[in-house]
């Protein structure tokens, strides 16, 4: 498996563009196109949330055809709580690219991230969509991810290749969201592509499994999206063995998929406005998985350990307190507590001064982990989590609908 | 039903007292002490995280018993996460006391608030408990109030009187506890005392309705404590008949216990540090009761609804993204969203900017009401919140283990 440049042009057969067609302020870009040379699988992830953008319940409906083209996605307005209007707007959208390129409607899949309730200004997408078809190009990948954006402060792409199936596989992707810090900019996206042969339900089987070890399992503060949408389209065009559930070559496709998820996951987790701290949740010895990703997501969701990563206070007594209300089987005396290596809690008690002043340092990194072993079972769990800054609150407080 | 003047020592046949021993640093108060006339029926609720104090665990053990008579909490350090020797400690400051007054050991109830890990300093206890005991007055409730805070601006009491029974029946109060906003300071704690006679398993249902309805319906930030304790102690003294559950009196004194706690409740919630906006959140029109409360929670503990109410800005999509991630039964279409009463969404989409300017002013009050209504059934639920403010942020992440 090699990284490689570029993001969701970067397999055989996809062009993309962007451009300003007047939803942000100029000279924001707020209209993305991506086009496969050929039709193909596409598998879908999306909110659980049910207050529901009217983009994602056309998705939700095309998703059921198993066959995609085009991606056209708004950024600047998340045509969510908007009734009638919205949906007639998040159609409007589909027909614009299905009559362009003369495919069926259900080929054409829309996305819509930035403010909740404010009317789509469908007439300047009508508008400035000629002029975004003329743009298309290989290299446009990069221009379409800058599209997306809303308070990103960095483009967000990533690209992997391996041989699989007799030929090269290249899967490109890109994302936009400043964590779930910015539901009401609302929403992460991350769309990608792949030159891969692959059916459309291990295409899907994979995209499940790559989405729930990746981006569900980035957390800023916890709340989730009304418009959140991963794609996958897969165009066929690199020339490999159609790539069947279960087989080797699945196997090697889910891992390529789950490391190109994985890398987008971090750069939107890195990117949360504020943030300033990156830190990775291991839990280990619980009960069952289950159990272990409880425990991961009430530690990395806990404001009070948030603020303590902020402030650099190597307050392990927070983590301990979240590990006891995550709601999973415990025996106190048996979990063990360490920072990045350095053992702070055993046997249901704190190990003293000494082991709190080397975790201290530890608090003090850029980056680092924190490791909970429950003591119990062998379920385990990974999490990425990022600290709770004054700068958060400012955002999302000083932020104007 | 009256409020009254004074707090745990307001019910007949109650003292108490409160001193510096030197866990906190001087001169602040750290040792309280509350001692009943006559031995009585008392009910307990307590945190339900796993991660338990010494102190929860001995409480818990007693109250098997059914009757208290005294209790004696130290503020300072939580008595948690310090394994055995914070077991002995805790069995000391039962043992200092039974001692004392010459009664069962499990006739005393204990608690402990503070940092969490370091080991309790009991010598301390020891020593300053006989100064402690010959302070004990009529009016030292709020000296023992005092005794109980941590990072609390303010001392937290209260009192309500009725007759019930053919007798005037007292409640009197003390709690701590800046909201669950310093679990590490941990803790929300709340004893109170009555004067009524009732039999221990009225009490005890009566109470936990009562903390169900008041503290468990206020969030400062989505964490509970490892020390987490509400007790009520019950001798008696009134002269009324002895209330049985299911009696209109009864129903009386439930009432009586509720204004109490919720009385204190609320005293919690503004106290939270960095608060500047005190909400209530109602919601109706749920499927069933559960429902209306998942969602009321997940509005009050949502960081993003919290920084928009200290920024004062009306961002209504914040509260309908909450809604929808609740998990409680929904057709968005359905939903009515007001805030103090003035209307901001319905049938699906957002009321326009006449309305958003009339919430934008609703915004800038102290205290507001968010109202949602569901529209599918009769569940419905309370909840108050407080905003999540650079203060918070600055508190928690300063914070010095």
């Amino acid at each position: 498996m090699k990284s490689s440049r570029g993001g969701i042009t970067a397999p055989i057969g996809f062009v993309a563009a962007g451009l300003h067609c007047g939803i942000k302020k100029p000279p924001g870009l707020d209209l993305a196109l991506v086009l496969s040379e050929r039709p193909g699988p596409i598998a879908g992830v999306f909110t659980t949330n049910q207050v529901t953008a009217a983009p994602v319940t056309v998705d939700r409906a095309h998703l059921a055809g198993r066959i995609g083209r085009v991606l056209l996605v708004n950024s600047g307005c998340a045509n969510v709580c908007t009734g009638p209007h919205g949906m007639r707007a998040a159609q409007e959208m589909v027909r614009l690219a299905a009559d362009r390129f003369h495919i069926p409607p259900r080929q054409v899949f829309i996305g819509s991230t930035g403010v909740i309730g404010k009317p789509l200004a469908i007439e300047r997408i009508r508008a400035g969509f000629p002029r975004l078809v003329v743009r298309l190009r290989r290299g446009g990948g990069e221009e379409a991810a800058r599209a997306i954006m809303t308070t990103d402060t960095h483009v967000k792409q990533t690209a992997f290749r391996q041989k699989i199936g007799g030929a090269v596989i290249t899967i490109g992707g890109m994302a936009k969201g400043s964590g779930m810090i910015h539901p009401n900019m609302a929403t992460m996206l991350a769309y990608l592509s792949t030159d891969a042969a692959i059916a459309q339900p291990a295409l899907q089987r994979a995209l499940r499994k790559a989405v729930d070890e990746s981006f569900n399992c980035i957390s800023v503060d916890g709340d989730t999206s009304t418009n959140d949408t991963v794609l996958c389209l897969a165009n066929g065009m690199a020339g490999n063995r159609t790539i069947q559930a279960g087989s080797t070559a699945f196997r090697a496709f889910e891992r390529l998929l789950r490391a190109a998820c994985e890398n987008l996951a971090h750069q939107v987790c890195r990117d949360g406005e504020g943030v300033t701290k990156f830190v990775e949740i291991v839990v280990t010895g619980a009960r069952h998985e289950q159990d272990a990703r409880r425990i991961a997501q009430t530690i990395a969701t806990s404001c009070l350990v948030k603020t303590a990563l902020f402030g650099e206070d190597a307050n392990w007594g927070r983590v301990m307190a979240a590990v006891g209300r995550a709601g999973a089987a415990l025996k106190p005396e048996r979990i063990s507590l360490a920072f990045s290596g350095v053992p702070i809690y055993r046997r249901g008690m704190g190990l003293g001064a000494a082991a709190e002043r080397r975790v201290a340092r530890i608090f003090r990194r850029k980056e680092f982990r924190i490791e909970v072993d429950v003591g119990l079972g062998t379920g385990s769990s990974r999490m990425w989590t990022t600290d709770l800054s004054y700068e958060y609150v400012r955002i999302n407080a000083s932020y104007r609908s």
